[in-house]
């Protein structure tokens, strides 16, 4: 049984809210069970220097932790530098949404995703891709209403969940008392259309079989589709 | 006329929520206004080395700005560092709150305050300071609950407003396009019973007379009044 | 009685030597009683990028303290990088400074002073502004002999001067025995003409009174008479 | 056809050269093609602080280029700090050399495996695992010779290997001018017995299948098999 | 006698193997005795901005070790910076070679000399110095073949040796055993002619005299010409 | 005809002026010509950690440069850190005095020597070698007085002078127009009876030879005479 009491194949509820910060193009708050990130999509009409002139588009993320988002204060990371780890998720983020994206589409300009975790419960990489999309979809939409941009550059949605081996059983969507038990987990960064665009599996003290590893990507697969859903729900 | 259309001595809407987040001992999300800020209390049992065995407690604030919670995104902290604006804000509310705080009385533990900005309007230290009082406020009440501190450490609400001159008329409660435009500011750092902690005028490219300082005074005992009421309410 | 025997209401022996190093435009030692700051001004025909071609001048400061300024060594801050006291302490400088200055008749140049304490024992920063403006004084001086300047764009000297309850009564300009024991300090930066730019008051595990407040700000105007004579007398 | 003339399921060249410098208590030159990697293992009888009298040991891991190992110069990490792709590789490497220890076994010591590329021609952090762990072997050896551990910490070798698919083919061991155009490639990471320790596919600007993951699994598992074989006569 | 059985004034063997990497425009794997460094030269089009349109070439170098390069491990420098010893050898290496050039027949580019430590027993600056003239001519050969550079910039070999006062006695070319001993060492760098370019002579704990300086020089000039020889050898 | 209109052999008017500041154990301020360096001694019980128990005393010194202490303002370290050319000088300033310096009669406490310079016109090093060591003096003697200390520590004074070929003639301690001209020059640390303990030479696109090398150290010798003489004299 899980801590939580949800199905081996049961996500955390889903909330997705939108337009929650008056000044960003684009924003939401994703709350994954007790995980909730703040997504902001910035609009900048400079691209960075080496793509100054081609035309392109491009997208990024940044990904940060309030202190007190767990359970026990962190340090915080204006006074120490990023940390190996925040830097690999915020590559992570980045370009997982660039894979949704068609560049030429969108135009020289780029768009800046924050994820920042107000509150953290396990799968907040995942959280942040997930309510990254509908930031971008929202900001996209906003430069397509002002004619900025005229064919959509957001090809098909782009959405993440976490899956791994707890107690010897696959699960979907790990909160933290599973995380942080789980001697194998992945995260899985799919399509709306079910196409893959980073699969992450990783056994910390343990190792894991392909069968175990096509277990979770069913999982992922369901999760994906609910995830989707509400993703088009809150960028209706 | 003001801007907002508010009255020279009327404070922006405030709405103080507290225990937004689960894992601090204290929160609250604090809004004056479009001025949102996420204050939470975190209780560590040890102490800064210069102050180990001392039998006293310490109370500290750190400040943050999420990127975009401004009119254009700005950097993250986390990348560049700290700037020394946000070094001299925090100060500021650690000042603030430890002048509130009978020190023996809390015993030999740290309480740190985090203040997260939001979304931004101006205003947002004096925000911190007295929605960074709640969090303090709830996260003592916790310490006596438990039976760890017996008298009340906290010997009144420290509280906290900007007034400055605004098209040459005295305001209470700047909001950004009248700080903005503002040759004449300051920040007023009050006790419940209207005692001063931290007053802080300034004037950039403008001087200011005795009288002027007199009427901005009284703006701020006028907005002191109701911010504690709200502490009051909101902490009860 | 005052450790030093001063009247309360006694500055300490204020002397200002101009032009003690042979490469800034402008340049003078300021003696406030055994606190020694060494204040050069050097000019830049370059203004920060985002003042360019705005035929504004800046006039910005910056602040150190050599090692062993103090009773005890300081770790070196060219080793550890400033700190937010440091940073805190340069930005009002220069915050000072350029409200006496018409930055249109100053013309898109730069004058940066620098105030390097020699000798610290409390009020450096204040020291700092006065000094700071003899030094910009002279500098500016030298652009009108040669004819860069037309119009004086110093408008009116400024000056700084602390004052604070010690053992309970309010005392003018604080010397390092006093600053440590004084639980209410404040500093005031003020023009030639008694104008005030910048007040600054701060309590640590202490408050004070409206009345208390009044007193200081009449300490203060006392002292500020006798520092714009001292400074005029050094720049004339 | 691939650019080097391989076959689809074909290794490059693989030489791992031994005891390649005389202070390092484990150490190998891997060349896997013009990927030259000098990995070596140094232990110390410290653990990190937080597994300070666990009883348990440690594997880590350390990642860098020199300024010239690829084809123009990049800047070198010791002046700009480590890049969050170096920290993403060391992570890496060290969570997969660990997932083959027994930490128990090891006894309460650190080895740290630094993994320093002198000529780069892509799959550098797959070398360095399958490098890295022939240092650790190594280094295992002389700590059983001379009696500091008894039973052996090696569980089983653990080697990497990168696929891709580049010009619409599935591929094995990706050189660098198929990295720089495939648009989805993986990083694999397995033991001796085939079992998994890290799976990360990743695309750039595109998507994959579950069909064409398989295919990648299956090229991997090849590779794997040749690159256990190397390991084992290199340490044999 | 010395530790490592040499007489007096006996270099260590030299070896100097040349285009070790396939990247860099020159390179070459120097060996004096188990002193091994990694030499690279990479050719830029462009010159650092102050010596921009000047029509003068520049030769710099950057300098590094190997975290395991040493009997202990030493921390690695891109994580904590440069240390002071590797910009004050950084800067001689730099300032050496471009004793030899002719920054006129050069033309405005700039050649960037690495010299990576991989394996140390003393005298890695030397060393360094030796074998990054040996990159360097090797790079400007490939300039003077492609025609880019007419008339050669190099006007005579740069080599560097140490001398010490090891056990009372004057020595060449001191190996680690010796060097951590001998209270006085110096480092001498020379043209092939035998001109000076730079003499660092160094006692930590003791004094030296006149007499010992001059034996000192005398066992460098005979280092000198063998070293040059052996560069000559390995560049033709 | 040297500019300052000096003999060849002639030092600039050598001025040290003892106890200048009122806190550091022991200070000078030491002019040599017009290139001014506060020298002060500090006394600390700790020595560096991995001297702890060793009964053995530590001397170190860190150098400054205040940012306009130079023709044209240079950017503050305290705000970009440290240079190599900084921490190189440093380094000297510290390896030379502890060559005079008897580390078992000084006893386990550190002096840190700070060389700030005030005002630089060429050969800031060496000034502040023979500054730092008078400073060093008057804080031993302190400590003898005192009877922390029995037996003098101090076994010779320890003296600096910069030496070099200009316009083609060797000339004795170099100012700032003669340096940045001069192809060759160098630093002489020697001890009050004229023993050598660092000697530096080097040459920027240039080269020299054994004799003019001679000639440098017979210049040195002299400089070296009359600036031991007014260290006995500011001390005595």
């Amino acid at each position: 049984m899980r801590p939580s009491g949800r199905e081996l194949n049961e996500l955390r509820p889903i909330s997705i809210e939108t337009n929650v910060t008056r000044h960003a193009e684009g924003s939401c708050l994703i709350k994954m069970g007790d995980t909730h990130v703040l997504c902001t999509a910035s609009i900048d009409a400079k691209v960075p220097p080496f793509m100054k002139n081609s035309g392109l588009g491009w997208v990024t993320a940044e990904y940060g932790m309030l202190p007190r988002a767990t359970h026990t204060r962190m340090n915080r990371e204006a006074k120490r530098g990023q940390s190996g780890r925040t830097q690999e998720i915020q590559r992570l983020i980045g370009r997982s949404l660039r894979a949704g994206v068609d560049r030429v589409a969108l135009g020289e300009r780029q768009i800046t995703i924050d994820c920042d975790v107000i509150q953290a419960d396990g799968g907040t990489r995942c959280a942040s891709i997930t309510g990254g999309w509908v930031a971008l979809r929202l900001a996209v939409n906003k430069l397509m209403k002002a004619g900025d941009v005229i064919s959509d550059p957001l090809l098909d949605p782009v959405a993440a969940v976490s899956c791994g081996i707890y107690a010897g059983q696959p699960v979907l969507d790990l909160d933290y008392p599973e995380d942080s038990e789980a001697g194998v987990d992945g995260n899985f960064v799919m399509t709306g259309s079910g196409r893959l665009i980073e699969v992450q599996m990783s056994a910390e003290g343990a190792t894991f079989s392909r069968d175990q590893m096509s277990q979770l990507l069913d999982l992922a697969e369901l999760g994906r589709a609910k995830l989707v859903e509400a993703q088009k729900t809150a960028a209706a």
